[in-house]
């Protein structure tokens, strides 16, 4: 199970102020948690910075590696940004976050890839927009997985986000996530899927439930990888008891030694 | 979604004092709490008294009825037991848990079906014992399916438990079961697959944490009839929202509903 720690992100308040002040020690301290609650990569974003956004993450990547060993995914829609972080990414494979089928994140991001022998999470995205349903994922999926491995890039480094868009407007959405994460993982052997989960509980109650819940569904379709918070701990509790239970944790180990650490004390 | 409360089972020490007292109150309380819970039938389970059972079940029906409309679970191997249960039973299609392929439970129970046209749940176990694993459960299932169809017995009111076991002692257990439910759900449109949750954990530490969460991956699987206690809030919390991921709860009215009424507060 590939975890992307994902709150190492401009978006978030505390993590802006800190990288405007260059507040290395809060940067480290973030990095370092995630990585103790089990991230096996650490997501890098500051695309909110704007024009400062090069800078910063060239001062994040090089701070954040500074006490971890952690390959990072690093995540931007700007080409100059990726490039930046890229070339400063020194620990295990990185990640890239992201690419798509539209033509122009195509087209800049493609040889990044390929030059820095990246992972890979490629959107279920294109030019006209957001995807519409079952149809419109898969054929999507295909489209990229087909391009990218033409292009050169091995199937297992090819991570797909089917896009999760909110139950709240449009109720059969989980449902169709489910299928396409089992019909990608059935189809294509080796392939990875990937997805962040907030999207799917926007505009309604008690989100982290539903976040985790999803999680579990997903997990159970075939996703082998998430973008995701790994210090809430009823998510992780949640991801280690669903592993155990899929028999993706052998002899139970992770789950029990999650135990033993507490990580059950209040589910 | 089918949720038959747990609860009343003189295998619990509350349970069996308050029979061998004939303490009504004590089992009307539990039957109105696992109602206002969500309860859509009630188990009744007395087996553990042995010579007292065919007293005790009559006792309990009437007892029960008495306070609740919910329509129950005849829970028993003794056929005498079950028909004492069934002939008292007033409110609603009665369910007979349980029928399976063994001859001696099959000749004794197969007679009730058809006289008190219940549901009946069917264990996919077989004169030479426990099921081994994929292959011999869906034998199993299909064979129990068609004898019940050609018996006259409804697709519709024919729950199969694919007998949940612990992953402790096989770890491929939980994905077997999986695959069983979806096999099953696909191949027989309209009929319900149903499980008890806890043996899935025996021999493992957080246990709840565990039945939970294979409740959440057994119905995206498919499931759609639970046996358990529905007033166990982190279990119902996890029902509740599975149910609206996976579109089951028409703008998710039960879920709200639910949040409204403190169902997540301590998640």
């Amino acid at each position: 199970m590939l975890i992307v720690g994902e709150l190492i992100n401009t978006s978030r308040t505390e993590i802006k102020t800190a990288v405007l002040n260059r507040d290395a020690e809060t940067i480290q301290q973030v990095a370092k948690a995630q990585e103790a609650a089990g991230a096996t990569y650490l997501d890098v974003n500051c695309g909110n910075l704007v024009e400062q956004e090069i800078a910063a993450m060239g001062w994040l990547v090089d701070t954040i590696q500074e006490v971890s060993a952690l390959p990072l995914s690093i995540d931007s829609p700007n080409p100059a940004a990726l490039t930046e972080g890229l070339q400063r990414a020194r620990h295990g494979q990185p990640m890239i976050n992201s690419i798509s089928n539209e033509t122009a994140r195509w087209q800049a991001v493609l040889p990044l890839v390929l030059e820095y022998r990246t992972k890979i999470i490629a959107l279920c995205i294109e030019d006209s927009g957001m995807p519409k349903g079952l149809e419109d994922r898969l054929r999507i999926a295909d489209s990229v997985i087909n391009r990218l491995v033409q292009a050169g890039v091995p199937l297992e480094a090819i991570y797909i986000d089917p896009l999760v868009t909110p139950i709240s407007t449009d109720q059969k959405t989980g449902k169709i996530l489910l299928k396409v994460i089992r019909t990608i993982m059935e189809g294509y052997p080796g392939v990875h899927t990937i997805c962040g989960l907030s999207n799917i509980s926007y505009g309604l109650p008690a989100r982290k439930v539903l976040n985790r819940l999803f999680m579990v569904q997903t997990m159970s379709a075939g996703m082998d990888s998430y973008i995701l918070n790994p210090t809430d701990k009823g998510m992780l509790g949640s991801l280690k008891g669903s592993m155990a239970l899929l028999g993706l944790d052998r002899h139970c180990r992770a789950y029990n030694n999650a135990y033993r650490e507490g990580l059950y004390d209040h589910a």
